[in-house]
């Protein structure tokens, strides 16, 4: 029962390389990722074992994308292919006081059209303990909006955990439904909400305030609108400039508040992924630790990923204890 | 009046470097082109004046593909953007015996999205001689194939000549039209053939075999149904190995039958955008030479275009007199 | 009962990138292989399913090479690890008349220490209709061999076929036995030798010529030797230049002998395991069609290999076939 | 006549990657730049409409460099060519406690043997409303100092403003005139000095202190000496080591003081053109704002070119007012 | 009499370039180095003679090693090859909170197989007036040991300086011998101790405290138990973080203390080689300056070195002169 | 006396990579060379003891320049540096049918400005067999020229031999003086004449078939006009097109004549210096076999260098000689 599955979209990252604007650029380096996948792969690094259920294109973007994932020992069984060509975004990478810069091409891809009503959920959720998924799935499609909830429902009728990061972005939702409208109605199935006073404010349409009180009273809203969640982690990503970032966690489990010191990255070699590296390292944390101790590995975990190029968070729970241990990162390890 | 006009897709090309497969890649070179964009490219790079008609992405992405056509001198100003992604394909090159792969993602892209009724193509047209266009571009979408229309009418209506390659791609017309239908109704406008004795049996339907005589007579039963037309340029490639390729051109001209030596090319650099090269040598030869000499410069540009990466045919009308003059490119041009 | 099983080392091979010679180099490419890897991820690249029992190093170094095995779907749960590092050998790749060279660094690593008693041999055969295994891994050191020959009792005992390419290689054997002697008690598991004229005098001790005759009577002494061994297959690799081969199969299988053209490669990517993938090949082509069909199969997988950077044969059997129907690679895939 | 014309030389920058020494290498990334064509193509990047007037090499060099300023939009039609080379140097990029390097090929090349008397100025300057030039031009050769005289008589018969950024680096004015008695006669043709105390000291042969009311004393001296000038900007870079830049403005306009705050970049990406990109940043600023909203805008340039590669300000005047506004570069623009 | 000899092992760095993971990586740089060439190339670099005894592997690995040791114009003539392979190692550089790590593969290569009693020691001492070794060497092979001895013996018998950086790696030591034992004997050749508290308390077995008294404490008894050392000078790096460096020399010549300043670095561009470049700093100052002087030019040397990609500090004198005078970076140099 | 001498420029090549055109790219790499250096460091690897005497610019290009020479043990003592910068050249690769082509900066470089008379000849000639000229250095400058002559009147008085590759370039002798005029005082000097019928041509303005028995009456003439000639090598190479190649050597030495099979090369890498490595391996030969061998490794060099990237044939004796012996490169060298 210690098995993890996420749900989500495999979507390939392309960046100038070096930092250069793309009118610069001859080439670019690419990287799979993909919001739940960067959960998964995260978790697969600090050896979780992981299914991922998507769908990719029928081709050799696929094929390519299907090999990376395999490449963590991830259960790649659910995911299927169709005509659509694999989403995409293109990269353009800041620094310093020039902010980084994101095109996407999703909208038509092969998991925005991937088919409802064909994944197994039951024997995909087999031996799983956690379901985690993100609001940008159902922001994509209304086919994926309705997998989503299939594999929600029937987590939630296997009583297995399921962990919520409920990014809304206003990018998405352009099928007809709206982001509030959808995410309020899946939010309902979690048990565990990794998310902060901004999120909730978007799903119940409050105003809450971003500090302490104002955190401690919109949980007890959340948990009271949606009982079935039983624990709040919210991660806060501070970005001094596009190269020095930094990051705190702070969490409500039950009526106990903790929250960690704050860890700085400078300088940042990748922000994308580090929520999920967050996300990652709180499952892993969850399995294996106490919350509070959780919660700390979490945010080391968010902290590492700076330092790392791509989407995944490729560092074990033995580098993430260190980071935790605070170790600085000044010692080479021989 | 010695302008040229060109209207079709700016595509994305992504490719592996060094002949690896996308599998064994971490990075992608990438280059700008579209079959229509390349004749105009290659044309600017002989010394022509071209224009190009075209909708990119409102993003970086759709900038940096301006920047690259402003590169070549071409006018710009016919080019508009909208909110979708710019199209975009793959291409695994091939070696020996190996074939070259591509997967494309271009049906939902900014060119499938251009509007019709928008191009003001009188003011495009003018100062015009010559009007290009494929039949990759009336594939893509109903609104390109429209807009597409309006030019050609136009175009006729200014007596202007009209090349025409109806390249025909069972890849494309997805949007409720055939490609038989479309192309038909629109090589109607042309007055410049550009195709062989596979083109012309699809638009026509008929069966001629592709030798001389089958050539002369299909070229003959087009002029008949086309009476527009009134010369027919034929570009051979032929592939040996995906490595080594031979070109050759013939043609008929009123009642004039023409034909060019055999050029081989070992290795072959790029294939992609050979047969645009081509139709630009061919473009370019009839606004400086007779009808002969057109078509050898044609299939000159057409074989040295097989050693330049990427779409566009860089060579200048000098470098293609030279291997038309039979220069192996043994010695180097100090 | 169609899975195959392959031993032996994973190894890294490092390459000054473009034709470099290493003086000349800052920066070399990397790919991890090995004769009986490259087997196995060339049947699981076709579609086939493959255990890999080997030993790496207990290090960054070490699990990067997992993560690759894993990547094709390969079952690693049989590869252990131990301090020992990872084998490696640098190529600098010749082109024309300059030869490749090859210098190694494998006989203190990981695989070289290997730990003989410790696979469970019955569990890891589980399933396996194939076991595949060549001479270079009971060249490496003792325990290699020994824990080979563990795995051929077994497989003998369950009744699996066996299939040997007895690639003897002179800069190995440094531990104490010779080849001829280890080489000799091998064989005696197989029932089925991948190997010529070349390899049956190395372990007969023989004379026999490398025309028909010579292979015909060669065959039918080594199957008189070794009655376990009901087919054999010969490659037949004809290097014209560094950057031109020539590849061809014969077999006798009972007393039938087939043979096929000889398919050209010109101009060659990569030369080294090109006769894995005719190993390859074979293997899956004895799986899925006739013996004659199969090495035709192996033939063409191992031409088309000649075209892929690195170790291994990423072709699908799909494109194995097309090869084999004498598609020359002079047509773009769309 | 919102057009701005620029002068000056085309150079090609030629720097190991990475941070690497030149003994280091086998690569070069190369950049086409220079002073005045930097605040060309920056001002270009903004959405100015940009004449650039120089000499550039008659050979496949010169043409990439044309290539290369055609692409931002820029009319070319006043730059010739030459039989001599084009110009280059080499840089070495410093980083923390290591300074940059650079090595110059300049002194003989097609720019420094730019034939005066050819430009038709009177043309050329045809809706223009600024002139902008800087003290390197006189410096690399006679006749590069004689064209641009010719050009500023011209503007200053047509009323155009004269924007005048008088470098002066020591190795140059080798062809027999020393700096100080040209770039005073040059001055006497502004409207716009950009430039501060250390500038006009070495102008006018005083020694004004480097605080503001040094300052102001030197503009004044300068204003009265050069009656033409009626707005002096100075852009202040403050190199706190080789990847940690402060930037700051102050302005003198009538008698009216501004100065901006000071704006940090770290890490420094490139050093290079960030003084081009003050210039073009306020003469943008000039055309659409006030004179401190210009000198704020200018600033802002300064600061976020540190953090693009190569010599130009790829910018957009949108992403240079976020920066103004105090955007840090934290969040990713999506 | 102011030659340089070094004696130790040529290793090679392989190292996924960009931060890169060796999991995200298909390539890798590489770099000869190894503690004590490091500080014979630096040497060079600065401008000093220098001679390097080694052993190096007799293939075009070995090869392309003596090429990059010539090219600082080092004389190799007491370099010897053999029949195994040259060291070599992995290293994942790290970033700001993520540490470096290394992967070595070094125990059984070409330096751990140099033959005692082949170096005509007294030839190749001929004109020097410095031996420098470290402790990497007798911890690598007993033969490695057993040379060395061989040659401070000499060296001692000449008359000669002996530097000794008793660097003490744990992940060595395999051969039988302790480190602890073996490093105090050959500690018995030196003249002058490179190293501090920690290293002499791993020498003597003490437990002196690492701040200024300690410090003096510990080098009193080191020159107590070892009277022929009659300078010790201390290297102090502290690692901020993988991203921030700082660095500080301290020593104790007779009775006088000194101390420099603390130098920062960030970013740190490469870590590995800094404390070689203070020994190298250190031993070109004792040459040229007084004692106190070369301690600072020897810590300005350690400080730019972090600066500098690969193993070897190439800066000339006059660069660490300008480090040393406390020029920050910040200027370019034209 | 096995030394040889060696006098010209080092010149620096940049070359997009990747058989790209100058406009597609962003990078170049860069290689030294120079075509009597080319022979130098060919010798060199070959296992010659060389000096080259020569003058580079005094900044850190130069400074690369030397480093790259040591590293072959080329003694550069006689080398000396001036304020003006290193020569080079652009290269665009070609391909097939398309040519290669060069773009020079050279004639204002810092062996343009060697200073006459500043070489202590006597010196340099110690210990050497050969001296090493071309026709190219007395084409850049008249220093060049002069300082040619004394080294070549000083090596006459010594009895040393002197070899002649009077390679005539119409784009240099810009300096006042003709190449005719020039090459025929020059090769006065000479005891070895390294060239064909055309270059004798263009010497004596004669005008002889380049058939055998032209060349045998162009040699007679040449003996008979320039008596210190005792020996002729004639080095033929056919470019098929700009990727094969064929090389063919003939002599006549005495009244002997001999001349070498046809050796094609296809691919070809690199064409630059194929020449140089002819007479690298001639002169080599010269020293170890007799005359007709010598011509036959001399041609076998010319041949192994097509196939290495740069300027120099990093190839050993032991390399070229399996050339020589007919092997085709087709097997790898473990």
């Amino acid at each position: 029962m210690n098995k993890i599955l996420t749900f989500g979209e495999i979507i390939m990252r392309l960046s100038p390389s070096g930092n250069r604007t793309m009118k610069q650029s001859h080439g670019m380096e690419f990287f799979f990722g993909g919001t739940e996948l960067n959960v998964a792969a995260s978790l697969a690094s600090m050896g979780g074992e992981v299914k991922h259920v998507s769908c990719v294109s029928d081709d050799f973007v696929g094929e390519s994308a299907l090999a990376f994932v395999k490449s963590f020992g991830i259960d790649t069984s659910f995911i299927t292919k169709n005509e659509h060509p694999l989403g995409l975004y293109f990269l353009e990478v800041g620094s310093a006081v020039r902010a980084s810069r994101i095109a996407y091409n999703r909208l038509n891809g092969s998991f925005a059209n991937i088919e409802a009503g064909k994944t197994d959920w039951k024997k995909a959720l087999e031996g799983c303990g956690y379901f985690h998924w993100t609001g940008i799935s159902p922001g994509i499609s209304e086919s994926a909006y309705e997998s989503l909830k299939e594999g929600l429902q029937t987590a939630r009728d296997m009583g297995i955990e399921i962990t919520t990061d409920p990014a809304y972005r206003s990018n998405l939702w352009k099928y007809g439904k709206t982001g509030n409208e959808v995410l309020k109605e899946l939010v309902g199935y979690s048990t565990i909400f990794i998310g902060g006073v901004a999120e909730i404010n978007e799903i119940l349409g409050s105003q809450f305030s971003s500090d302490k009180e104002g955190f401690l009273h919109a949980c007890r809203e959340l948990k009271q609108q949606v009982p079935s969640i039983h624990k709040i982690f919210d991660k806060i990503r501070i970005g001094v400039t596009a190269s020095a970032q930094q990051t705190q966690g702070r969490a409500l489990v039950e009526e106990n508040y903790f929250e960690t010191e704050l860890l700085e990255v400078n300088p940042v070699v990748d922000r994308i992924g580090t929520g999920d590296a967050f996300a990652a390292g709180l499952i892993y944390g969850l399995q294996h630790f106490d919350d509070e101790k959780a919660l700390h590995f979490a945010n080391a975990a968010c902290a590492i990923k700076h330092t790392i190029l791509g989407d995944i968070n490729y560092s074990s729970a033995e580098d993430i204890l260190e980071v935790m241990a605070g170790n600085s990162g000044g010692r080479i390890k021989r």
